[in-house]
């Protein structure tokens, strides 16, 4: 016998466990040219959240009472297909099953000599890849430059943070616990750090941590602080808008200051990214990636939860900040 | 004797005649390498209220108790500078007053067998360069796609729509009587249009006229307008940022919604237009105006005020929407 976790309901508002639904089946077997996947580190992701409601969006809406899929790791349990050997370990987006049967398509190799299997959904994975493109693709960063980032504990913030250090930027990052700040300032090498729940006047915090400016506002989390980063962007600044989290969840669209005074006349560019239009430059990022991993320039922050039943409280706590770093679950 | 116009007060809010002074002084005399102009014409624009503020922008704030400077088209009446001939035409940036003496920096002169002389302060001036430039810089058309502009009887976006049908665009403009609406669709060739201040549901009239989304939306007025066309962009999206009239004389910002959670799921990109970074591709773009001008595939509307005093006037009403098209005042 084998679990799964469906989407039972689509959530109104922060998601709730009775949200999801984990059944029993019989394993499944394979025929010609199938593989049989033991489920090893599940990724629960802030975006997962958008296609649980039933609206079109950049991938359709997850299907009711069937499961949910994201990026997972596993091993080759059995195999009836020559490209993947039993042991095998692999990544692609699978469903949140214990065991599963796939042809192969969309599956990468992943090699656990080189790094842990979990940094594969992390830094070496789309968490690390959307932090590389993002900020070069739309960023364009020039040495000397200011790059701010909300979310910066973040899976996605804590890495663009590092690559930032590494192209000579001066790097501030935005957090919501002191512990998370000490992380930023000390572990990942950021010039410095704000803890918004703390700071009564963030453009203040901003303009304090930022003294030239900032030439590129990497932004996971939209909402006030990105209202108030706006007061603080220089001539030509870029803001790559790679999430909203802060609004993932709203069922009524919060109101906000208008941007577009400040484009106007800051000539500041805003664009919306998502890791998935950039296919034909991963293989490029994570060469890069790998690179300035094994040199130990990046480092990464992963918190992991426990068992399989442990997925859905898991992708619950990112939107109660409780991860730093990328948030895996380990079965 | 001649008169000069002076920024008495900076206005709040919506600028009042009181705002402005005029004062006589004696007919300036010219020097070595000076010429003594004449104004012929003179441009009013929204982005001047903004320079009535003391706050930093991309042009420094006008003084108090200093002439207000826009473009102009003067006569050149004396001169002591080889390049300009007395009888000449030429275009600048230059004082509100009827006579001012230059030695020629930054003057273009103009040629009136090819256009009248007003031309070269809307369509074959920074209207037409900003129009042109703003469409094609950040808007970068396909054939075939959507473009709607707001603010589309007005003197930039009545040019943005007539080039966007040269393109081969599918062109909406959006737009608040319905003798303005009738010019977009009648003269000026746009394929549809919408008055704003008769349509209850914005979103549902912007996906009327424009079926297949919008890819390219020229925004001259942000507020809620640009706000309701959020909901309509397609994936990949532009938004020219060019102006944001519709706040320049708001003393607090308004609320609105939150743009970030559109241009993630849309992957869309808006930016900030303001021409002057453009200077180094004038030639060109004059060049390719003034050509379509010659052919009759451009045209222009323009509204003429009277006399020197009618200045300041005819600066307010723009912010009442009294002009279509490009607003002169003809000393």
């Amino acid at each position: 016998m084998t679990r799964t976790i469906l989407l039972d309901k689509r959530p109104i508002g922060l998601p709730k466990s009775s949200d999801f639904k984990i059944i029993e089946e019989a394993t499944p077997d394979i025929g010609d040219g199938q593989i049989l996947l033991k489920t090893m580190y599940v990724s629960v992701d802030p975006y997962l959240r958008g296609r649980m409601n039933d609206v079109e969006s950049y991938t359709p809406p997850f299907e009711l009472h069937k499961p949910i899929v994201s990026a997972v790791i596993a091993e080759v349990l059995a195999s009836k297909n020559s490209h993947f050997k039993k042991g095998a370990f692999v990544s692609g987006m699978l469903a949140w099953k214990e065991e599963q049967v796939s042809n192969g398509d969309g599956l990468v190799k992943v090699d656990e000599t080189k790094a842990p299997l979990s940094a594969y959904l992390g830094v070496l994975g789309m968490t690390g890849m959307t932090a590389y493109l993002g900020l070069t693709e739309i960023g364009k960063p020039k040495k000397g430059e200011t790059l701010l980032i909300s979310g910066a504990a973040g899976a996605v913030g804590s890495v663009v943070g590092q690559i930032g250090k590494i192209l000579g930027l001066h790097v501030v990052g935005i957090a919501g616990t002191d512990e998370k700040l000490d992380l930023l300032v000390t572990e990942l090498g950021f010039d410095a750090a704000i803890n918004y729940k703390k700071t009564p006047d963030m453009v203040e915090a901003i303009k304090g941590a930022c003294p030239h400016g900032v030439d590129i506002y990497f932004d996971n989390v939209g909402g006030p602080i990105s209202d108030a980063v706006l007061f603080t962007i220089n001539t030509f600044a870029r803001t790559i808008q790679c999430g909203a989290i802060s609004v993932y969840n709203e069922t009524s669209l919060p109101k906000s200051i208008p941007v577009h005074t400040f484009l106007v006349r800051k000539r500041a560019l805003m664009q919306g990214f998502i890791i998935f239009d950039y296919a034909d430059k991963y293989p490029k990022a994570l060469t890069q990636l790998t690179q300035w991993y094994q040199e130990g320039r990046l480092t990464y922050t992963e918190t992991i939860r426990e068992g399989f039943e442990a997925i859905p409280q898991a992708f619950i706590d990112l939107f109660k900040g409780a991860n730093k770093g990328k948030m895996v679950v380990k079965i």
